[in-house]
């Protein structure tokens, strides 16, 4: 067991127990959100054939090389195609068929013009300007060439994805399996956040549970709610393990600082899990235990709600993200300027809760509250955490500084 | 009916439309990402009483007055509270009681001294440093005090914002319902996704819908597939209807053009519904038509991929966000830096897909690939719109520019 390491050195051990999780295919809508499986291939052509992109009439651009106001070309209209049908005709110079939005151009034809800007006249029309070749078309292969590769193996899907694999007729998409969280408090102080009686003296209610359930979601893990333990090591013990066989990771929360009843390492030793560290030189978030047993993590957090949950972010995140087959995994690193005085010196590493604000071109933080390893309230509208770094003097207004990308700015 | 209006009319035309959404109770985890329908007062202190932050020794502050490492103070052990009890006894002067972390301060007591500083001798104590009042103690209402407002009516609840009312004990929680969106497709031209069969000359399959089932997901609406009519104005009358009254809102895509087959407007003429406004001065996009019928909106996309999913994010996502509750609606602009050329003049107001990077400490955008109306590709990685007034000539690198925020950034 190590102990006491840098974030770098906690964050590398434990990406490198990353199992890689099993695929699944899933129906089209539903695969939005999951993780693609494999490159992804156009195996043809979108569009798949030149199109119209008005309503309008298509002909040869040559027949109008002259055209202009004063002296229009005359074509004789042979047909009309709506969208979805194809022309039963070609299209020879000094005649042309009308085209809807969407339709195909006509063979032989190899430019639009615009409904608005023609004139009938019985069965012809006058075009009154004079057009290149491919004017008005939409080209097939315009948006996606047939063997392009759209979506490359480890990407997660977002709509347009979903779009793009629907036009090419995917319907079935391979996908990672999500990756399951099984969630252990610990700690006799403890209450359910269900449990409508008012507290008793001495207990708190569980929300640091809760949370990690919303963000194990939102990061596509589906957390799977084990229980709380009393500070008893069997009790710790018997939940860890039942979190083992029920999911592909385990977080505890409680029970790994110093004291009598930190009771969390006795629990994993009796289990026979391999303690891989104790400790990380950061603020908040000490008191952080990682252990291995059958090659599942245990990753167990601070029961104090924000050093837990800020540990979860910088080396739950990365891991969960790699696990579940995410090609970017590592929390993106981001330059911004503190619009606000951090009164204390740091002597050791610290991370506060921060939240971007993009203001005027530049990339500004402000700290969203109180920074206590117990604050919760400072962890709403936090999507970074800042990094500063230890020995560090009071920090001043217009200070650079490193934010760490946990979550998503809107 | 208003022909060819500004952005701005046709938003503000669109949320003067907005009806209010009922309510409902959800259960905590699943009230993630729900908006919240009542100001959140908190009843109580977060934490309910004062404990400490660590393992260690309770004690009166003022007993360590002279302490230092030669003169060490020596206090008598009167018990032990572990986290979720309470002493049984009140600290005096001269003695102390052993709490763990997250235990509360006992009676009397107003430091604590961390377990690793002390020295233990028989049932006393040595402490080595003198106190403040209230030092290595967490103050009961520390993270939130007894009538502060938590959550504001209309806020999207976060991870946090669920751990907080869990920490309140609110565990039913007042969320609006969530809107429904019925999707209408048209076009002889659309197969859809699901039909596994290769595609007929002129066919081309629909990715719109799909998409736009993710986005609409993704900001928290349950999309209701009606299905795709033919461009015949009767079938899409009957499939606008069974969205009607199926759903808070409905979105065509197709037909609504100039041409012969653009039937939408037909269909919103023959079941009575009012037009409000047909085609916006922008580009891509402009052939959209918004009509009501019952006070519920019909918002006509254009059948183009790109026009339509531009145009849902420009008016759609607005209009969606304020019928779903929440007090944040408008989509935010942010100043950035164009990283790219864009070559073509632009007549017209245009909105090009582009994608912020955040880049020492600059808000940089990057376009996401080619801008026609029917790409769909550009939509991917897209998280903003950059706007390009009317007139502009082209753009070069490093020109300032507004991005509407249409997506979220990681």
């Amino acid at each position: 067991m190590k102990k006491y390491i840098s974030l770098e050195e906690a964050q590398s051990l434990l990406l490198e127990y990353c199992q890689p999780i099993g695929g699944e295919y899933v129906e089209l809508p539903e695969a939005f959100g999951r993780i693609i499986r494999a490159d992804i291939k156009a195996e043809e052509d979108i569009p798949p054939f030149t199109r119209s992109p008005l309503d309008g009439y298509a002909f040869i651009a040559e027949d109008t090389v002259n055209a202009d106001r004063q002296n229009p070309v005359s074509l004789r209209v042979l047909e009309e195609v709506p969208a979805g049908y194809t022309a039963s005709q070609k299209v020879v110079s000094g005649t042309t068929i009308k085209v809807m939005t969407g339709a195909p151009i006509p063979e032989g034809a190899n430019a639009v013009e615009k409904y608005e800007n023609i004139e009938v006249v019985g069965n012809k029309i006058k075009i009154f300007s004079s057009f290149k070749a491919q004017e008005n078309t939409i080209a097939a292969g315009e948006d996606v060439k047939k063997g392009q590769v759209v979506v490359k193996i480890g990407t997660k899907i977002t709509p347009p994805i979903t779009g793009l694999l629907a036009s090419l007729g995917i319907n079935n998409v391979p996908v990672y399996k999500q990756p399951r969280a099984a969630l252990v408090s610990t700690g006799d102080e403890l209450i359910d956040a269900d449990i409508a009686a008012p507290l008793k003296p001495g207990k708190i209610r569980n929300s640091t549970r809760v949370t990690l359930q919303g963000y194990l979601k939102d990061i596509g893990v589906e957390p799977v709610v084990i229980g709380t333990a009393k500070d008893k090591a069997e009790e710790v013990a018997f939940l860890i393990q039942q979190g083992l066989s029920k999911a592909d990771m385990v977080i505890t929360t409680g029970g790994v600082s110093v004291g009598d009843y930190d009771v969390v390492a006795e629990a994993l030793n009796s289990i026979g899990a391999e303690i891989i560290f104790w400790k990380i030189d950061i603020k908040p978030g000490m008191p952080t235990m990682v252990a291995v047993k059958d090659g599942k993590i245990i990753l167990g957090l601070s029961g104090n709600p924000a050093s837990g949950l800020v540990v979860f972010q910088l080396l739950g995140i990365p891991f969960i993200r790699k696990m579940a087959g995410q090609s970017k995994y590592s929390l993106p690193k981001i330059e911004a300027v503190l619009q606000q005085e951090f009164r204390k010196p740091s002597p050791k590493r610290r991370f506060l809760r921060g939240k971007l604000v993009l203001e005027n071109g530049v990339v500004n933080v402000k700290l969203t509250g109180s920074q206590g390893n117990a604050i919760l309230s400072s962890m709403v509208g936090c999507n970074v955490l800042v990094e500063i770094p230890a020995g560090s003097e009071p920090l001043g207004i217009g200070k650079k500084v490193i934010a760490y990308l946990v979550d998503k700015i809107d």
